[in-house]
């Protein structure tokens, strides 16, 4: 299982394949592989002790060591796991779970091999309130996993001191370090020392790691390793795919080729980038996705400082549910947008489909094929038209889903991401723009001091309901 | 609770609020008022009883009657239904669904006030198959609710025959009819052809009434009945809101204001429409949403035959939990968005956030806070900030979210779809390039005759894996 590497597929964006007013010819390319081949060597560099350090946490050994001795001590005492995150500190662990664990993974009593999951990463009253009307009379085997780096993230916060008031008025303060683990910085900040004092079992959030790039590190492996996950596969997955991805020949590169092509594109007026992977269980690696490129690539300012106000706006599809929602504006609509396929040559699960009766011959062209067949055939299909209608593919062939797999690919896609930002010129790592959201809901919330107040009394008259524009 | 009307919010478009480069000004909306009330009685026509007929949905009284009559037929019966379905015939009933029972509904086995629900839009053997080894122990109290206007949908057919030779083998021929309740067309197709066949129980996909506009019909609502949902509700709100998008008068009408403002917008450059629920309960409604604007939007011709390939993309985010993932992009990013807000004023639930241990002072403001107020706080910071980037605001708020305010919402947005149609100059209620993928999944699939034997021939060249291209 570990020869299986998932393989990049671009024929279908050359401009043999999509004409030349929207493909890309041998000359553009070449000039692609020269400009973007100039990087990688400092991407190598960059994300392995430069401004992000994501590239060391596949070959961290003692992480995994650790994980799996923090597993070792609660997963017998657990049927309930909940993850308190949001953003880089839930996408990642939700994506792994869709993909490595079947559908019915939380329904299944009998062939689960861990605790349920959940995660959540909001704060809606009506959504957690209801989980925790049902989980109320589980706690006794239910564990809480908060990550947050800071500890101040209102959203994980909030939840986490709901959480905690329901345990300490149930085990006793003492109970709490039963049932809550923390991820959070090694030494410093708000859950460090909530931990401290309740001598809560912690995990670390790695420094010089976004949030975003970290599904690699405690954050998004304890949770994995809980619900039976392979977390060594996964990280022997982002390991191999480390030697691919640095290597200096673009040719042989296929992040950099993703992300020279995808450059490309948007600099044509294609700022659109949907990811649509034919696969249930590859959906949550997309939306992971999601966050990795909008968050790294939209940036007002480039790194000589001049204001640009660029990014592309990723897109989760999903095959074949999508066909029957967007392909009618993917084929029809403005030629704004590429499309990255992920296609699973084998479903691992075979499904046969019956003989239809005697008054329905028209589909007999079903009889005897296998439902991953025609799921496989769909995609190829979808593509076809796709192409029929000038718009670009690319395609991620995945082997199989397995975690050596989705190891590579989450890999793949932290070093194309790091490899975009340098070819737009921006900050990959930074997120600036979030940070006035954070400020302005201190101050909505009453957060006391001179600058929350000031910003209160200007943001009231902008956001309150004005009879004039109601309807 | 009938009372409670959800509102359009639009102050946030204007110049005013977000500067006159990318705000409309006075006379900017002067112009689009003109322009769209002179549309409005030709909408209110056609879709009575011109191109399409799903205006007359919330009036038919017999519809609620026979569903209802279905539900008592099969609810006593029934601990788990299954719809098997894909566009508009899952994507209303999962909206439904997620907007009006608790997140735990599938899971809370004493809560529940019906069967558990299960959509499959898809054909993933690993999806699929897993909730297949599920399911089975549990046949005797599974009710299958295939929907297919043709019964010829690819998808929708395979996990029929499928699952119909599994109650076959368990049942007998004789059985199907206890487990199997067709949606389909009242005459003609395959899928009535079956039923017919082996007796089985049947309701009506309407003529002339297209699939992404038939939630409200027996295709969306004998699901959200047998799972407790009041459909009397939804059709009251729908018909309520019918009166106020009939409007001729633009400044009363949400719907005309709604079209008018998107459609400036993506003659500005704004191309992509982000609906942005800030309460995961109507998550779902977003990804209705989708299919909703971009099948009727995104059309390559205009209705006087000129090739135009317009349409907006439509983009689901959902608050908080994006605000970590895509707020980033959304402010820096290229000012090419319209986002519209979904907020709920009373979450109906209460959650309050205890006060943090000593060691935690900088929580303090959240003490005593209750979650729906921070929610809410955060969809208005995050407003603020969108504004302080320029970009423009529609906010849809929702007194609370109920049958009443769901059923308003759907037609609302129904309407909306079909004025902006209007606008653009194309036809809403057709999909013409969703064709050629399904013919080449025939193709690709082996059906015989000469169209399919060629197409295959000329399709595998293209998506067939060129090792050249392959890295």
């Amino acid at each position: 299982m570990l020869k299986s590497q998932i393989k990049l597929y671009y024929k279908n964006i050359t401009a043999e394949a999509v004409g030349s007013e929207h493909g890309i010819d041998r000359q553009q390319f070449e000039s692609l592989a020269k400009k973007t081949a100039a990087l990688i060597p400092g991407i190598k560099e960059e994300i392995t002790g430069g401004a992000t350090r994501y590239g060391l946490l596949p070959d961290n050994a003692q992480m995994a060591k650790n994980i799996k001795k923090m597993v070792r001590q609660f997963k017998d005492k657990c049927k309930n796991l909940v993850v308190l995150g949001i953003g880089g500190s839930a996408l990642g662990n939700i994506a792994l779970q869709t993909a490595l664990n079947p559908y019915t993974y939380n329904l299944d009593d009998k062939g689960r091999k861990g605790p349920r999951l959940f995660v959540f990463d909001n704060v809606d009253p009506a959504q957690l309130g209801s989980f925790l009307d049902f989980i109320k009379p589980q706690l006794s085997k239910t564990i809480f996993n908060v990550i947050s780096k800071s500890g101040q993230t209102a959203e994980t916060a909030s939840q986490f001191l709901i959480i905690r008031k329901i345990l300490v008025d149930k085990f006793g303060p003492k109970g709490l370090k039963n049932h809550v683990i923390a991820t959070t910085d090694l030494q410093k900040g708000t859950l460090r020392k909530i931990a401290a004092e309740a001598d809560l079992p912690t995990l670390e959030v790695p420094d010089g790691v976004g949030g975003r790039f970290s599904v690699l590190s405690d954050v998004g492996l304890f949770s994995a390793a809980m619900c039976g996950i392979n977390i060594d596969h996964l990280l022997a997955g982002a390991r191999d795919m480390h030697t691919r991805v640095t290597n200096p020949d673009f040719f042989k590169n296929p992040a950099a080729i993703c992300a020279a092509i995808n450059w490309h594109y948007y600099n044509q007026g294609k700022k659109i980038s949907v990811m649509f992977p034919y696969s249930y269980a590859l959906y949550g690696l997309a939306d992971w996705y999601r966050q990795l490129w909008a968050e790294s690539l939209g940036k007002k300012s480039s790194l000589d400082g001049s204001e640009v106000f660029i990014g592309p706006t990723p897109v989760k599809a999903l095959g074949t549910t999508d066909q029957h929602s967007q392909v009618q504006l993917y084929r029809e609509g403005p030629n704004d947008k590429v499309f990255t396929f992920l296609e699973v040559q084998n479903h691992g699960k075979k499904l046969r489909i019956p003989s239809p009766p005697a008054c329905a011959r028209e589909l007999d062209y079903l009889a005897g094929k296998d439902m991953g067949e025609l799921l496989n055939a769909e995609k190829k299909a979808t593509e076809y038209a796709l192409l029929a209608s000038n718009r670009p593919c690319l395609t991620v062939l995945f082997p199989q889903v397995n975690a050596y797999t989705v190891g590579q690919f989450i890999y793949l896609y932290e070093v194309t991401t790091s490899i975009a930002g340098a070819l737009f010129g921006i900050n990959t790592y930074d997120q600036p723009a979030v940070e006035l959201g954070k400020v302005a809901t201190f101050a909505l919330m009453g957060k006391t001091g001179d600058e929350y107040e000031k910003m209160a009394r200007q943001i009231k008259p902008l956001t309150e309901v004005d009879g004039e524009f109601l309807v």
